[in-house]
């Protein structure tokens, strides 16, 4: 059911069946380390190329959401998926060894909250007894072609951000236990002109406020609503201009309320300048250590805000500026 | 409602208000040309790169269809829209430019198909009142990153295909009059080995069966339901294949039922080799020509299969074979 201008309110709640979270080596140096289900110590994976150990990695999760649900991979009837890649090719390669019906999405870093919201209304719709959302991020396969290629060697700026290499999937079902999907606000494209690619946690600040404005009037709550409201991948210099943004619109979320994934998963001794970002870095948070916090009480209500910037290499070297959204959905306990 | 493994009913039947067809100066010598809103005489369209001028097919294909329906940009609460580009920047700026709420989606050029039962899930799902799906394709832009620079003046075999460029949008609303979206069957990745991406009609054969029989399967109709039975973007080759597949599965279709639209678009005389492909390829035949027919009464019932080869031009480098999909959303006046 639609409420206010953008903001979906679930009434059948469907449920977070289960969840992964797959790392790399640099993931597992971080303090969630303990959260992910798989850490590899390769980022190849053994594969022979870096999109192959992305493919991979969101393989992995998938099967392990599936495996921790007791289901199996014929029960899915939909795969909701996308990541960083040129024509997302890490998800459509799932989707082949999937062999469930595939919806293929893009929203950059986004797309870990905009596959949970889009799978959330079809099962909420009762179009789907199970919906599975996955997305992935490859450091070094996203510095390939979404960023700059490693072997450059480029300098980066203290705001630049590091790609988590990893995968998360979340399941969810009409019925059964676990936390649940209980309202989703889709953003729109906000733009403030910003054209470095290397702060792209600046260029995101805005949309984010704006989909978590826009989610708190849709349902007439307020931030205390929540025990965790966290943006996907701000990185420390974005999560500052956040929070200025929404103290200036009078929405001021306390500290301990208001989080950002970006800055959660890597520990402060790891050289990620500002801080994390790609597809995984708020899939793999949410779905590894939130839920893990939730299935253990110590928070009950969360408000996930994955962030996108929707640039490409080419729109950069265009001189566009980057079109930037935001993703919010709630899982309560 | 889910019928079947993976087809959707929808029982509200959301009503398509309006719909659109951009075109360039290649569709404009075209045997359709007449179901165009607008052709463009220079493939520029004024812009100073190719990727500039498809986001302004798309920007118009959209501005059309909510000018058509009597609703002005802020009416629309979501945008459907997915692209060949990387990162489908030609959907997020014209996202931009909108300013709804955004869903970018990806299934090469099954896009206009995947965007369409999203926007009817949405719409019947009382998700959102109005929903607007749109693709565009651009033949130079998609040449330079999805297929082979137009420069490097590479020869292509029979079996290639030619880039529609133009773009398509259809707005979907509640209430209100002319042709409604009945069901939409989601397709699984398909794919049966080959690599070749200058036979992608071939490749994508199968997986456009796969669809069609799902479809009947799952609503337990025959293909005499519709008066109309159109793929996306198989081509000459395609065609052949998937009529010969079809038939061997003994699901026979008449050929004056069974066509595709990248067949339909382009004349004989035109120099396509096996026929027409693109996003826009099935989006501008569908939104202009059958919707055009079905308004005069000359057919009532058409199922549009878009098919998409889900391979970047780096999984081909990288020796992949082509994952391909098909989904079908049907139309009913």
């Amino acid at each position: 059911m639609l409420k206010g201008h953008r903001t979906w309110v679930f009434e059948s709640k469907p449920v977070l069946l289960a969840s992964s979270a797959i790392g790399g080596p640099f993931e597992a140096q971080g303090p969630l380390a303990d959260d992910f289900d798989i850490l590899h110590k390769d980022t190849w994976l053994g594969q022979d190329s870096f999109e192959k150990a992305e493919k991979k990695l969101l393989e992995q999760a998938c099967e392990i959401a599936i495996e921790k649900a007791g289901l199996k991979k014929e029960d899915i009837q939909f795969f909701l998926s996308g990541d960083l890649m040129n024509q997302i090719i890490s998800s459509s390669f799932t989707a082949r060894t999937l062999g469930s019906a595939f919806l293929g999405i893009y929203g950059a870093c986004s797309s870990s909250m905009e596959g949970l919201a889009l799978a959330a209304l079809i099962v909420n719709s009762k179009s789907a007894k199970y919906a599975l959302a996955g997305t992935s991020s490859h450091n070094a396969a996203a510095e390939k072609q979404y960023r700059y290629p490693t072997e450059y060697g480029g300098q980066k700026p203290p705001t630049a951000q590091w790609t988590v290499t990893g995968a998360g999937a979340a399941l969810l079902g009409q019925e059964g236990e676990g936390p649940r999907i209980t309202s989703a606000t889709i953003g729109r494209v906000v733009d403030m002109g910003l054209s470095d690619p290397f702060n792209m946690g600046g260029a995101m600040a805005p949309a984010a406020v704006d989909t978590i404005e826009a989610h708190f009037r849709d349902l007439g709550i307020d931030p205390s609503y929540y025990d965790i409201i966290a943006t996907g991948d701000l990185g420390r210099v974005g999560h500052r201009i956040a929070t200025d943004l929404l103290t200036d619109h009078g929405l001021k979320i306390p500290p301990e309320i208001f989080t950002d994934c970006g800055i959660l998963i890597y520990g402060k001794d790891q050289p990620v300048m500002a801080g994390a970002s790609g597809c995984a870095c708020s899939a793999t948070v949410t779905y590894g250590h939130f839920i893990n916090r939730m299935k253990k009480g110590e928070i009950k209500r969360i408000l996930i805000v994955a962030t996108g910037a929707l640039l490409s290499p080419l729109s950069y070297q265009q001189k566009e500026s980057i079109p930037c959204i935001a993703h919010a959905v709630s899982i309560e306990m």
